[in-house]
C-alpha cells in the first residue's frame, strides 16, 4: 500500500475502529476466546500477533521515514492494538451518531498527545 | 495536591504504574473480577469508577488550565485507564530494567503522540 508509515496506521485504525463498530463487527472480540478449544485458541492468538506485527511494522517504517516521533515501536504497538480492540465496547459508554468522528476521537490522543504542540516546543 | 492538570495527571499514572509492577502490586486486576460474588464485584466496580472520574477530573483541570491539549476527556479517561490496568501485564513482553525509564517510554505516546511534534507546526 502507499503512504508514509503514519498514514498506514492511521487508516489501519480508522478501518479496524469502522469494522469493530458496524454491524458486520467485531473483528475482534478476545475476551471470548477462552470458550475456545485450546488448539483454536492458539491458531487465532497466532494470527492476531501477525496483525499486531503487521500495525508494529507501520510504526516502525514511521519512524524510519520521519512521519511518525522516535516512539518505543513495542509499547506503541501493544496500545494501540489494546485499543482497537477495546473499540467495541466504545458503543457502552458513548453514543455514536458519527463513526467518522468518533474514530477522530479515539486514536486523537494517540496521534497529537495530552500536552499541548505549541506549549511543548517552547521547551 | 498541588501542580496544574497534566502534572497531576502525570503523577497519577507514574505512580499507578509503579505499584502495579511492583510487589506490593497489581492494584488493579480486572480480569479476575469474574471469580468475585455479584455484591462484591459491584462494590469495586463502584471504586474502580471513581478512581477513573478522579483521574479523568485531572484531565479536565488541565484541559481549563490551558496544560492539556482540548481532547475529548471521557475517551482520554478510558484509554489511560485501560492502559493503566495493563501495565501488570507489561512484565509479560518487555524486561524492565529500570522502572521509571519503562513507565517513561508506557505513557509517552498519550503525552506526546505519534505526529513529530515539529512537523505538526508547519500544518
Amino acid at each position: 500500500s502507499t503512504g508514509n508509515g503514519l498514514e498506514k496506521a492511521e487508516v489501519t485504525c480508522r478501518l479496524t475502529f469502522h469494522v469493530q463498530n458496524s454491524d458486520a463487527g467485531p473483528l475482534i472480540r478476545y475476551n471470548t476466546i477462552t470458550a475456545l478449544p485450546m488448539d483454536r485458541r492458539r491458531e487465532i492468538l497466532k494470527r492476531t500477533d501477525t496483525a499486531n506485527e503487521k500495525f508494529g511494522n507501520f510504526l516502525s517504517e514511521g519512524i524510519a521515514d520521519g512521519s511518525i516521533r522516535t516512539v518505543n515501536r513495542y509499547v506503541a504497538e501493544q496500545l494501540l492494538t489494546g485499543a482497537i480492540n477495546a473499540a467495541m465496547h466504545l458503543k457502552q459508554w458513548r453514543k455514536i451518531d458519527n463513526i467518522d468522528s468518533a474514530a477522530r476521537d479515539y486514536f486523537d490522543v494517540f496521534f497529537n498527545g495530552l500536552v499541548p504542540r505549541a506549549q511543548h516546543q517552547d521547551n
